[in-house]
């Protein structure tokens, strides 16, 4: 019976993409790792304090303040840094200090990150791929973060042109089918027809839909057919004389009902 | 000033590496989306509880709880269920229930995902490719998860052949560094080399790396040098008089001091 079902694969993490938009990060530490921290919270549009005394803050550190892309408390770390915290990323050169705010994290169940100390962290961070909407992750289990780091960049470079727009231009695909079939009755038929869309174009044709082949391409979806790319470049610029003709046979369609 | 630094990509995830061997997952529902949720929290090592009534069990969620993989609790959700929980995954086909477990998350303080609903969702889950240590995950921001499979099988065709086994291999040789050269003064010097190792080899002869490759390369430690590979395949079986011979000259150096 163990056959039909994937088989655990022990030892691994839990990938998870986290929304921490308006949510409060606190970053321990103003140096390197600290302005890498910064920026992928700042990334996800997160509200981030830096604590840390000024002289110990790096250029990038530094600019992100004056720039005041990040709240700045110029001195050490203080219990009372974590009251409004949701999560805590530690990264200051200090084992002993770390512990203390890791403990301190902990009685008050914040998630947190001590930098270089993996039994101290509730995650890790990996090595990211960003294109628009599109985020790929490296992480490497802590085998080696140069690693995750050169297996991205093979792994950016051997992406589909135009990848972050063919994603973008799906989303944008489903937020209108969603408001042209609103009904959650048609959730398993808007669901199957996302996928014949995705099975039937390309990288390349998706990353190319315009606003008229989405309003075009949905036309199709009451029948919940797909057409051949071909047909929607055919009816770009046409009138609506030219649409009614689409289901004539004349057009061919590389997915059937 | 602006141009020296990364600027900011808003309207990302944080995406990050979950380490949650141990920790109570809470899965509340049994159907196809909590089978993917128990599976994901299974190859991380977590515990979990699924809370479902027998009835609403698919067939692997049963087969993971006969096979005493996962705890059942054989009734719907109670609060009561959240007291030991670290994380909650909520995956039923009842937007007013999963909102009020949503919001007793929320109160407490614990991280939750309730499936279809991205508003009340902590985190995403995303498409993972696994290898061993390595993961790679796919996330479209919600935009299209078909997409992020397909992408996520697309990358996986793509990457270097054994590269899982490159990368054990690499954390194994980090870990014998380590005892080589324990000190924590040492960390830089320990860094900078294992770059050079990974910047000499490619992913087949790091996923080729033996037992004896490694200790002969840490032969090359103490002098801040990586020979090319082609002298660790020569070094192999080779006696102690063999090894005296690695710093004449004889052989190469992909990287010099």
């Amino acid at each position: 019976m163990s056959r039909r079902f994937p088989e655990v694969q022990p030892g691994g993490s839990l990938m998870l993409a986290w929304r921490i938009k308006d949510k409060n990060v606190l970053v321990v530490g103003g140096g390197e790792v600290a302005a890498g921290r910064i920026l992928s919270c700042l990334n996800a549009d997160a509200k981030v304090t830096v604590v840390c005394p000024f002289a110990g803050l790096n250029d990038e550190v530094a600019f992100r303040i004056a720039e005041k892309q990040v709240a700045h408390v110029d001195r050490l770390f203080e219990p009372r840094d974590l009251d409004r915290a949701d999560m805590v990323l530690v990264a200051v050169d200090d084992p002993a200090a770390s512990t203390v705010i890791w403990k301190l994290c902990k009685e008050r169940r914040v998630p947190a990150n001590i930098a270089d100390v993996p039994a101290e962290c509730d995650f890790y961070f990996g090595s990211v791929h960003r294109d628009g909407p599109l985020h790929v992750m490296v992480s490497t289990t802590g085998r080696g973060p140069r690693l995750a780091a050169l297996l991205r960049r093979l792994i950016a470079s051997r992406l589909p042109p135009n990848i972050g727009n063919a994603i973008e231009a799906v989303g944008e695909l489903r937020t209108r089918l969603r408001r042209v079939a609103p009904s959650p009755d048609d959730s398993q038929k808007r669901m199957r027809w996302m996928t014949k869309v995705s099975d039937a174009y390309d990288w390349e044709n998706l990353s190319e839909l315009t606003d008229e082949d989405m309003e075009n391409l949905l036309l199709f979806y009451p029948a919940n057919k797909v057409p051949d790319f071909d047909v929607l470049i055919a009816l770009r610029g046409g009138g609506d004389e030219k649409k009614l003709d689409i289901f004539d046979g004349s057009f061919g369609f590389s997915v059937g009902s």
